[in-house]
């Protein structure tokens, strides 16, 4: 823990932020706009598999806690660009680490997986 | 992307991985474990507001993973432990970076989310 906050208190806020990063959308989606600004479209493409109405919702959690921004651009039709704060950006690095340790690991991982479900006669842990 | 597995890839075994660790109980097991082997009743008295079932599920699921050992001591009754594994203390200095990152940054976030819901009239985002 550090300073007043400590994730591992059920109360404490810093748990409500946790649980908010323990979400892969709002994770891969910090993660793409590293790259900068992006359309709701275009993050929809990135980040493939989103739902419309999913991403929506991300984004709107997201902005309330100050980590990406929201332009308007008066086109017609109106575009809207998202992009990350600099509250963003400091968690976007550590997000990095997190999906590239799940992309180096995977290896490990699938072995793992084979080799436990063969002890315990299962194939699948839902 | 690092090498074979992209996380932004639907179908990619990296994505489920991803998926797995957008868990904040499983997030706050490992942190927890860092700090050495644990017992179930320990863990659970430590992973404040984790229910009995919820964390044997979590357990399970990251013991399949590879990122945990489960140790059995033939005392009356069995003792059981938990340890990180190599590949777990690899992922366990990442996520401390995250808990480090919500604990450290919650006055701006806190700040962020009143400016936003005077700004939008709403008490709560759910």
């Amino acid at each position: 823990m550090s300073g007043a906050y400590d994730v591992y208190s059920r109360h404490c806020p810093a748990r409500l932020v946790l649980d908010r990063l323990a979400d892969k959308w709002a994770l891969l989606v910090i993660g793409r706009l590293r790259g900068g600004t992006l359309r709701f479209n275009q993050l929809r493409r990135e980040v493939d598999g989103v739902s419309q109405k999913v991403l929506s919702q991300t984004l709107k959690k997201l902005e309330r806690d100050g980590l990406i921004g929201r332009s308007v651009i008066a086109t017609v039709p109106v575009t809207v660009e998202y992009s990350l704060t600099g509250l963003g950006n400091t968690l976007a690095e550590t997000i990095e680490h997190l999906s590239r340790w799940a992309e180096s690991n995977m290896p490990g991982i699938l072995a793992a997986q084979q080799s436990y479900d063969q002890r315990s006669g299962l194939t699948e842990v839902p």
